[in-house]
């Protein structure tokens, strides 16, 4: 579908070598980057802000060619919504790249210092990621977010968007590249790939010469094709199937409200709770209250037989519901038998992404925040709460999932790496 | 040539069960050492370095049968003198062990903590990463070192040795189980790979669902098959191409004793300076003294045309010459036209593992520390302290030229991740 001839490269090699090119300056353009000062790319941020909100109207003209292409294409109405962009999108774009100007500068900063004996003075210092690579879907704003974090950060961006928001985006980057002219930065340190070739993905996964890292935004099939073909490490995470666990401690009314706003705040959120585990202990007397709420909300509740003997409202769920994240109005329900329990079925059927436990016994949380393998793990609080903005980073990319460098969400700090700094006056080893 | 038939498992398949077994236990080991407290750690490596010094006996007897396999295999001298044991060699093991236990545990140490406006209080708590797989060659100590390290951050190890070394390292690895079983902590939390069959190896590669991370240990073809077969993320170095430059502002004493010690004090280890710039400005004054001290310590100095015709003793380098890692007594040297021209030669040909200025210059060695894109950086001093314990990290695995997670020496505090802990009092998201 998406091999459109849109693009000026024409079959498999030509998308290659055009891609290979982008890179090539990318690479280049990291090197500038990584040595400029602070307030220079503060002054980019904020031109690249002023340039948005000048464009608005050739934005708009662009965005609506990309609405008239996705009705084409058929798109659904959540994803027609995804695209459109509107003077209030457009000022919160702008208002975004604003903020990411403000954020503190990681680069250069000094994680840790200290002396040997022998007097060489070593410091740990956080110098940009280089060339990072960003694959996602239909929102144009993307664009503006990922691209001022990777700039805020010092390292080049490779944009892919979506197909349906290629004309927006472009406008989106070209504003960008101008910010970085006007603060005699290098411009192509944020770089749209300028093609609807799906090749373009490929292309860009196998660069692990020129590409340090990359970042794919949006659907599970995205995510595990990205992270099934590329060659550079990828900072992401598949799935949130995120839970909420209602401990025998737990305050009632707690309960209820946290499991409400963690489920249905926003269904659609990778934060968004999709199971529910309560202890046999406690079943009886908040089971019923919980259901209540999340009917009344317009959630379908499904449950193990226990749950059902309980709340005759709990419709059955199978063995594959504690595996899935349903992005919907829809919540599995289990009765477990305690702290034990709970955790072993967090850990085996969880993605590691954020979970939360409702009790009011201060030890069983303990035990719960040290046994839960997730990126994130809360004590009486909404997993909704898995957000770059709610943790104070200002702004992210995503939230990770995996182990190495990044893990929950990615800000700006997130996107760097760091190097040793050796400082002698002629030590040689022993 | 290491198909041999020692193993119990009988081909490819037999193999690849075999390694999802061990990888198996070693992720339900993982989940009880991440919980283990610091005590039980500690006494389980001074468990097990007493055992290492106990089994003496038995393990020179295992060593005698290894060198009689490589003798049989036709290993070179070098090859057999790293797989030889001695009693030295095993009290320094044990000692190796003890002081590991005395390192500091990274486990559960909290990286940073903040609260928020609406009082969440989130905390940034380090963890072990999991199972980590390690890819060694001939040198049986490796087993303990990787294996104690590991077991300190509270990460399970799968030890896969060079096949010469498996009777040593069987020895070695059973030691390391004795005192995880006398901490009572999971036995499985070490294993060794009990096949000789390099199957193992890509079966290791393969198991994403269960190894955290990969460290290779070996030459540069071992650590080329791992980074290109392995679909779990790697840590380690291809190549230490490291640089010394002496700028035209070096004291002349100093250039020449670093250059000497960065060369030769050991000129294998991946710390070893392999290129040598001077300075057009300096390279007459300089030059001439530096290669009297590298060749009456019998180094071999190749040059570019300028370096000739200053000092006949240098014999014709070729373009390839910039980007090989001799690990030998040789070492190339270019005659550059300054600052930016040794910064771009380096950041060019260079591996971004150590590069070192020598320079009475402070504002040249600032520019250089900045803009050197490589893992260690120094000033006035021997690319040769590319070493955990000369870090004062106390051990290391290995040194990582990689952007993501860890870089330099790798020691327990990089064998960790982290995870957000945020504790509330009943919070929801607006």
């Amino acid at each position: 579908m998406e091999n459109g001839t849109d693009s000026p490269a024409e079959g498999t090699e030509g998308v290659e070598s055009q891609v290979r090119q982008i890179a090539t300056r990318a690479r280049d353009a990291a090197r500038a980057l990584a040595a400029a000062d602070s307030d220079a790319k503060i002054s980019a941020l904020r031109a690249a802000a002023t340039a948005i909100r000048g464009n608005a109207a050739p934005l708009l003209d662009a965005n609506a060619k990309d609405l008239a292409y996705a009705r084409e294409k058929g798109l659904t109405a959540a994803m027609t919504d995804r695209l459109l962009l509107d003077q209030g999108r457009i000022e919160a774009m702008a208002a975004g790249l604003e903020q990411v100007a403000e954020l503190p500068d990681p680069v250069g900063d000094i994680m840790a210092e200290w002396e040997r004996p022998n007097g060489l003075r070593i410091a740990r210092v956080r110098v940009p990621l280089g060339v990072i690579g960003i694959i996602y879907e239909s929102r144009p704003n993307v664009t503006a977010d990922a691209g001022s974090l990777c700039l805020k950060a010092g390292n080049a961006a490779i944009l892919r968007g979506g197909s349906e928001s290629l004309h927006s985006s472009t406008v989106i980057a070209d504003c960008l590249r101008d910010g970085l002219r006007q603060a005699n930065l290098p411009v192509d340190a944020v770089q749209l790939v300028p093609t609807r070739d799906r090749a373009a993905v490929g292309a860009m996964l196998r660069m692990a010469d020129l590409i340090d890292i990359i970042v794919p935004r949006g659907g599970k099939s995205l995510i595990e094709r990205v992270m099934a073909e590329s060659r550079i490490p990828v900072i992401a995470h598949l799935e949130g199937n995120c839970h909420i666990y209602v401990h025998e401690g737990a305050d009632p009314a707690m309960a209820r409200d946290v499991t409400l706003n963690a489920k249905m705040r926003r269904p659609g959120v990778c934060g968004a709770a999709e199971s529910l585990l309560v202890d046999q202990a406690a079943a009886n007397s908040q089971l019923p209250g919980i259901v209540d709420v999340l009917s009344e909300a317009g959630c379908e509740v499904r449950g193990d037989d226990r749950a059902r003997a309980i709340d005759p409202r709990v419709v059955p769920a199978t063995e594959q519901d504690w595996d899935t994240e349903y992005l919907d109005a829809i919540i599995s329900v289990k009765i477990v038998d305690g702290l034990p329990d709970a955790i072993d079925h967090i850990n085996r059927h969880g993605s590691h992404h954020t979970d939360s436990i409702v009790t009011r016994d201060q030890s069983a949380a303990d035990t719960f925040l040290q046994r839960i393998d997730s990126s994130i793990v809360l004590h009486n609080a909404s997993t909704q709460f898995a957000d770059g903005g709610e943790f104070g980073m200002g702004a992210e990319i995503g939230i990770s999932t995996g182990k190495l460098h990044a893990r929950g969400p990615v800000g700006a700090e997130q996107l760097t790496s760091f190097k040793y700094v050796v400082r002698g006056d002629g030590q040689v080893r022993p």
